[in-house]
């Protein structure tokens, strides 16, 4: 029971049952989708495969982000529709350089969980419960949690993910080590991944698209060039 | 009247006055604005919503950046009209996971700002004043201020707006406490975002559109490639 | 014959062979390639010469990224096709001012090795081996290894490259030092580049193309503003 | 003497000279310039001004990024022909808020000193030397050094900029205090321009333009997936 409320309170703050359950239903392949969205439908649909994958002995990590969808309001205004995450696919080894895909298991950071793994020090650990199926009736039946731990020696870090499903009755678990250069690829890469799920690259300053009509306007600016702005 | 003379000095630096009177007047609604002007009006009003949130027992927090706006010059050239800033806007609890978006306050950081909260060290704390209505006849009778401090334990940080109002008479105060996590996407994205408020991310390189006419000239350049760079 | 196992290791790890066959092969100039491709041939072949390069007292250092490049699948979906790289090249000094230009070397850093390179610390050292022919009937014949070192004083750094060719037998030898402004500006562009040799920069977010049909389902999804994204 | 071949070591290394002698001929105004070039002439000219600027009570410091420009080889490739640099621009104070634009004196810092400034910790100091004459008959008539000291309190740093023109016999110092914030606005908008300058934005990978017309060749690449890439 305590560790059901736990399940529930991660993932009040973090988002995390919304967009794991994601993972189930809607991306089964490797990928991220650059969707385009409309109240409506999804006009586009163009998929990017790009993900930052490491081998290991007995699994394998591929990472991708996945953007933002937007919708567009009736005033026009635009809005985030449903927020981008950052994809980590786990896959176990099957033989040696053989990873199994169909044994795939998904782990969905939101921005918040990102940001944790980002500003991670060389000492500290990181852990993240998501439970696929909160606020339906099979909540607490699945839960996945996801630990970041320091390697003893070196500065490379050991990625974790156990999956425990009660309906199947199945218990997995992935065990990824990264290198202190895997890390710092996975560092930097989140880094400048997390304003694109974020929706902010889309902050770019526009320049005016028209002419000057009238010159003493432009000029009465000038000298406040040094303070107005 | 010392704490006045704080406040002038303050705002002389940061340009928070100008800002801040933003906030009242113009920013009503939980939006950044890429707003394309000529030195006449605005042609362009194109709003999207892209908002960091986190949602708190006492308040809510939502960051999100407002890009400058340009205006073009009798001259054919481009300059900033208005300055860009980042956005907080705090709202009241009125409930569980309910917040009062009627209580909201804004607080608008600067650049210069936004360089004070992503250079804060893991024990440093910092705080910035505003004053909406200085240089006008209500100087000093609305007094904001935003106090960033770090928890005793974790990495996270907590957040507060105190707004005082003398003609109101109220007297507001908002506290969001930040996990570690929550405060590295704060920081990681207002370091994306600084270069966009201030117009730097217009600095693109652009490659030649025409095609080489004479040969010689080019090839007269090679020899030089490595010292004349 | 440990070495050997060693070399191999590291190309399992970093795709260092199959990197380091490309140097060889096809990368004959100090270029990055910007090139498009489809499944059939490569459509486009834009080169462009950014290279930031160091000339030193007996050797000269260039960086230039190389960016991925991309293959569309019958399916409509994008895929990386060759990953991007960080080419560094070597040239002796033959003179004031003059560098061997037929003598040079190149060293391709995969994204694992460029973060190892991004996270080094002040005191830290870091070596990469390459075997450019492993797995052909050469393997083994030739030995690249780039080594980065602190200087005792200062900040800088000593960059060398060694390359053993048992074929050829020659043994050649190129040192570099980096001052620490140079090689603070090798992180800040390695770093700047690393999501690029990714393919990460395609992740930009598209915002919706297409009008509201349906205010209705557009308002009735405001409410939920807060708590669905 | 010994001063002499100190700005000519300096000069050598960052190229301060060749930048430095475009300070004074074609900067006049504090604008960065997006010029488009090709060997034969510039074929666009636009300005855009958004200098970061910070007025203090002796003098005023604007910060602004110039753009590199390119030049199309008779190859079809393209080079950068000018690098592009980190201009700053001094203007004494000559009363309230008001700075004199006429005796404004420019200091330009190539990429590898901006290496030195986004590299700089709480505790370190930095010089640049600078002869805009350099290798010209009036060498060594002008010197130019630009220091950047840290406040003994504070975090803040001291920013000056001396000018000694024998043939003018002149000498002129600015003296600038940034704030902790003002110089983390300087760093993180350094950092952010430095690939810009460098011309490493013209990097992003580009998706294939053409449509796949042998789907057998396309899957016969799926099983590569993996290992391949």
């Amino acid at each position: 029971m305590m560790k059901l409320s736990r399940f529930l309170q991660q993932s009040r703050n973090s988002f995390g049952n919304h967009i794991d359950g994601r993972d189930a239903s809607r991306l089964h392949t490797l990928t991220f989708q650059a969707r385009i969205s409309t109240s409506q439908d999804f006009t586009a649909n163009e998929r990017i495969y790009a993900p930052y994958s490491v081998f290991k002995g007995k699994a394998a990590l591929s990472v991708q982000p996945v953007p933002p969808t937007f919708t567009k309001l009736t005033s026009g205004h635009v809005k985030v529709e449903r927020r981008g995450i950052m994809m980590l696919t786990f896959m176990p080894a099957m033989g040696e350089r053989k990873y199994d895909h169909e044994k795939r298991q998904h782990f969905a950071l939101s921005a918040t969980e990102v940001g944790s793994l980002i500003s991670l020090g060389p000492k500290d650990s990181s852990e993240f419960f998501h439970d696929p199926s909160m606020l339906s009736s099979n909540a607490g039946q699945v839960r996945k949690s996801l630990s970041i731990k320091p390697q003893a020696d070196g500065g490379g870090y050991f990625v974790s993910l156990s999956v425990v499903n009660n309906i199947l009755r199945t218990n997995e678990r992935f065990n990824v080590p990264l290198t202190a250069g895997e890390f710092a690829v996975l560092k930097t890469a989140c880094s400048f991944a997390l304003p694109h799920i974020m929706g902010w690259d889309r902050l770019t300053a526009k320049l005016p698209r028209e002419k000057v009509g009238s010159p003493s306007k432009a000029n009465r600016q000038e000298p406040n060039l040094e303070w107005a702005k």
